[in-house]
């Protein structure tokens, strides 16, 4: 007998239909003789349907109440999944963050768990009931309702299934596992039976969009295993663990492309000291989520700097380069919004040094421009044209022998 | 300054424009140098959304989880409502009703009010802000999310006021106030400045669909000014008060009649005693709302009991009737869906005989069969066929001179 707390997403709860799917897999599971314990999110596409409401209201939208407001849809989604469950026989408990014993910090929109007491949630299951939990929220030390931010369920998740010692944590998504890479791109994308938790870091913080990155940090952490899978299939998907058997038979394991961030350059920078720093403290300061950055060699002492941040953040970090690139005296300040991020992940690269080489010659080879490169011990990212994108990935994806490798 | 506790309906919240309208009136009331609690339903019909969706999802809807989905539309409600407030350029802080201190019985769907620990209320008004509280629910001792039912939102508001020791409680609804009658059924019905809280009940009881009967008990009660007024005109309303100055002006207040009720009779029942009382023990445990009860004289050991109970009751009454007739030996029961009742009220007919029989005369004159009577002090109310209601309301309202008295 396994203890499971089992994520579902939105797309995975977004209707009736998909509800009772979901109640009759807890009944098989509770037939097998598993404790089961669930993590819903709002419906569908509730959440931004609030945003959107709010956003109507008023331009101006403290974060206690977006808490507030946001918080509401996964109330709705827990208490019609514990219904569903009555309809499939299963006795079960709807619990909202604070009912589970998410005490969180004050910060709203984007609050950080302090403490998961589930004294409520163990006494449910001992009861033999199912608890279905709102994900992606709590109650701060205020007293106030707080919000983990969007993906929050998957940490809620997490947590939970460490702070009750569960055997799994298994994250439902709309998709059947994690692929070699998007196989809307590359129909010959294979599922992996199992990746490591810094392989499954680096595609998250690559672009790879499930699981969200704070919840298999979490996980990673605590030794929580985790395990994403399908909740349209029903069938196995991939194990995140902290060391894969067949890691040392692939270098490379996967090829993850992310078309969700703009280049800026900020040129004839002076090449004094504290000069970068300065401009990266002000971007930091305004909230600016920066990821990738190259510095030229400087000629003539000056230099030009070039670094990615998020397409929403563009307008925002131009007016920062602009304000202090004038301070320091840089020449301009341009942005190209039309780039991709390609990278290729594996943790068996940390002992091979021709990785790197591969990837440059294959995209040199298909006459692929790589514009910006930055590296991990077991990830290399290319920024190139996001017109090469899908090409990119395609032929990287073959040069590897993805498409012929069983994980 | 006074201290006001203002409650707005669903239509009163409905979209961004009627809670910017709202947050308008507030700051209106702030700058008069007002302090004001602000208690909110749900939006428009998220109710009846809520109630459909749960009915989609599960016949099996525990109570539990139904006040766990319900309170949600609220939640929506007061964050959005205290965003338009900051819009509006006034602080404010939206609560649930656990954060606003409601404590309740854990009966879900129809809690009742156990305590109301307003400090945080008081805390937050006491820092210059207007709280917006959410209407009709609480928390239960158990610590369970429970709902106070439809209407609830009125208890919330005078509970609230007497809590915080209010100048008054201002119940906002989409009609300017009291009426002598339905508006819509006679164009000459006035709106009355104010009403006795003997009357108000009387009224609520014979189915003046505003303010929910609880909340003027409530008010009643504990003396908690109420003021009924619409949230479309914002000009003084009716007051309800402990004993209004001019009752002795009319005998006759108020004319309403209700068509949500259906008629049973239970014929050729053996006239012994304690055979009335049996059904009507049986019907009370089926949770059936009887309101009228006639019992003919008996001729040859038999008599005919007639009630009338909800529309939405009939069949679980008619169920229970025939298990129970038969028992006792009844020879039929029947049914008429196709009824109304009509009351006229007034605390002035208390000292006065001659009401009922003008109200009679009346009905009769005009060709209307009276199938049922009922009257309290200060009410007489006959069941009459439904297609007469509007012609009775109208001639009734003529006879007692309500379009020429003043309130």
């Amino acid at each position: 007998m396994a203890l499971l707390v089992q994520k579902f997403g939105g797309t995975s709860v977004a209707d009736p239909e998909r509800m009772r799917s979901v109640a009759e897999n807890v009944a098989r599971c509770r037939r097998r003789g598993d404790e089961v314990v669930l993590v819903v999110s709002a419906m569908g596409k509730e959440t931004d349907d609030l945003l959107r409401m709010a956003a109507e209201v008023s331009p101006h939208r403290p974060g206690r109440e977006m808490d507030m407001l946001i918080t509401a849809g996964e109330r709705k989604a827990i208490a019609l999944m514990a219904m569903a469950l009555h309809a499939a026989g299963v006795e079960s408990e709807s619990y909202t963050g604070s009912q589970a014993g998410f005490i969180t910090d004050p910060n709203h929109t984007n609050a950080k768990i302090v403490d998961v007491r589930a004294d409520r949630i163990r006494a449910a299951l001992d009861a033999g009931r199912v608890p279905v939990v709102a994900g992606a929220q709590g109650v701060s030390v205020d007293n106030d309702v707080t919000f983990l931010g969007r993906g929050g369920s998957d940490t809620t998740a997490v947590a939970l299934a460490k702070a009750l010692g569960a055997d799994a944590c298994e994250l439902y998504t709309d998709v059947s596992g994690v692929f070699t890479t998007d196989p809307r791109v590359v129909p010959a994308a294979r599922r992996m039976n199992s990746i490591t938790f810094d392989e499954m870091l680096e595609m998250t913080a690559a672009g790879c969009p499930k699981p969200a990155m704070r919840s298999v940090e979490y996980a990673h952490r605590h030794r929580v295993p985790l395990h994403v899978r399908s909740a349209f299939t029903w069938e196995p998907g991939t194990w995140v663990v902290e060391e894969s058997d067949d890691v040392e038979a692939a270098l490379i394991r996967a090829v993850v492309a992310d078309d969700s961030e703009a280049k800026v350059t900020v040129s004839g920078v002076p090449d004094r000291p504290g000069v970068a720093a300065g401009l990266f403290r002000r971007l930091a300061d305004a909230d600016i989520n920066v990821d990738m950055i190259v510095q030229n060699v400087s000629e003539g002492g000056v230099t030009d700097i070039s670094f990615t941040v998020p397409h929403t953040q563009l307008d925002d970090a131009l007016a920062v380069c602009d304000a202090h690139g004038g301070e320091v005296g840089a020449q301009k300040v341009i942005s190209d919004p039309r780039i991709a991020k390609v990278s290729v992940i594996g943790a068996g690269m940390k002992s091979n040094p021709g990785v790197a080489a591969t990837m440059f010659e294959v995209l040199a080879a298909n006459g692929i421009n790589i514009e910006m490169i930055s590296t991990s011990a077991i990830r290399i990212s290319c920024v190139i044209a996001d017109a090469d994108a899908d090409r990119a990935v395609q032929v990287l994806h073959d040069a590897y022998e993805l498409d012929r490798t069983t994980f």
